[in-house]
């Protein structure tokens, strides 16, 4: 049988990498003449700059295609999705020296991820699944860790741009509850993508985030499930990747621990109407570099 | 002027070539075959290894040096500097895949860093200071980022392994304080020097953390300063690298919004007498990988 994802696939990789180049040049040139302040200026014109490049390339090859993308979104367009493929873009994640894109493609409407990349551009590290066909790094096959007692696991998360006080109390509280289970360590190595990528890998037993947006984790939550890991919502069931709550974990024993100490809440939906997460969209802005 | 070090640090550079080999060999095979959890058992039986091996080598060319290591102390061996030349070594540093070696030179009783070097055997990088000479990756010279605004800056810390709540309320009280300076983001990588070596190469701002050893941050310390950064107390004035508390920032400026913003207390000492510490050396063996 044709393998209709092959070629779409293929793409994504190239872009990928070309958008990688994009960022490391601008970083690079940067880095010769500049500080760290105007580098993250620099990463924040750029990102438009890549979303158009990516967008461009598609159109020309696969004109019937959609996107939803960080940027189109911040400038106000709507996150929902078609029966078309819907290609979910992140063109730069990450700070300055961890600068990720991420390019997934989703084919129907309840965000079957049929692939997903995820390409770290300083590190030269492209990590990429496709449904049924297992997670890689660089062509090596990835496989999450087999450490079932939450006693030794690693478990990765972030804090997120949000200070309202009532969402830091339950972040911390959260955070509070997972390191007295205790675990192992708590990391946070600046991003959703960049967290479910070590997840898959084997370095940390889970990741979980409140807060996330759907172009953060859809290209990562491929990479974790191929890599034999499990995707459950913070208060257990199915992941919903426009939910903005996620955890992305090396087992069910280790993700369902987690739903007991994670204490929940729910943020604005990213398929919510646009003045509904009008607040929110302040936040991205600072967020995305 | 003859240069009394720089045949020293040439050997520690090559020490810790040969330490990062003899992990990475130990980590690769174990991939092939093994779990996570039997990587982390192989890490701890390679850290006596290597720093048997770093002790070794350094005594055939240099018999006069004395060391202070992380598995000695351990064991049960005093932490106290001598009028020789002492080297501090961290001989495995992180969590499989993030593993570093540390190898630190004081020449006084003062600890006064001569050099320090911290290799990261995984992404092959090569971290080196040499006092008053500057600090460099791979040969390329690091610099600290010159971002002074804390609304902007990125700190790392690290939550350590000790579980008492009264411990466990300071730092969440610290961390949150520093969240909502507010600063533009917190991480964590895993362990202080790979936090130190992020300052110094300008990719976070700023590093603190109550609890760490001296092996921990001695190298580390060096390759901050030299790239520009600064080392503060906690509570303000000079570091004390065996009080286990530590700014590293890329300013005073910063350092000094952390000292108003920690919440600052005293681990027992490194060079306290060994029956002070007991409670704290089982931390320690958690703590190592």
């Amino acid at each position: 049988m044709a393998d209709p994802w092959e070629s779409t696939m293929d793409h994504a990789v190239a872009i990928a990498r070309k958008a990688g180049e994009v960022v490391r040049d601008a970083l690079r040139g940067d880095r010769m003449v500049t500080t760290k302040s105007s580098a993250v200026d620099l990463v924040t014109q750029t990102d438009q700059k890549v979303e158009q490049l990516i967008i461009q390339s598609v159109k020309e090859k696969f004109p019937t295609h959609r996107f939803i993308g960080e940027e189109s979104v911040a400038a106000g367009e709507s996150c929902i999705l078609s029966d078309s493929p819907t290609w979910i873009i992140d063109p730069i994640d990450g700070t300055t020296n961890f600068v990720h894109t991420h390019l997934t493609v989703t084919s129907t409407l309840d965000l079957q991820v049929e692939f997903g990349v995820v390409y770290s551009c300083i590190e030269d590290k492209m990590f990429t699944a496709r449904r049924g066909r297992g997670a890689f790094c660089n062509g090596e096959p990835l496989q999450v860790s087999q450490q079932k007692a939450v006693e030794q696991a690693i478990v990765a998360t972030e804090f997120g741009s949000d200070r309202d006080p009532e969402v830091v109390d339950k972040i911390f509280q959260s955070l509070r509850n997972v390191l007295c289970l205790p675990v192992h360590g708590v990391r946070g190595a600046g991003s959703a993508a960049m967290n479910m990528c070590l997840v898959a890998s084997g370095c940390v037993e889970a990741y979980y985030e409140i807060g996330v947006h759907v172009w953060d984790v859809a290209a990562a939550s491929l990479i974790v499930s191929e890599a034999g890991g499990v995707l459950m919502d913070v208060e257990g069931g199915e992941v919903d990747l426009m939910s903005r709550r996620i955890i992305a974990a090396n087992s069910k024993t280790v993700a369902e621990r987690l739903v007991k100490t994670i204490v929940a809440f729910s943020p604005p939906r990213d398929d919510a109407a646009p003045s509904d997460r009008c607040e929110d969209s302040t936040h991205l802005s600072a967020r995305k570099v």
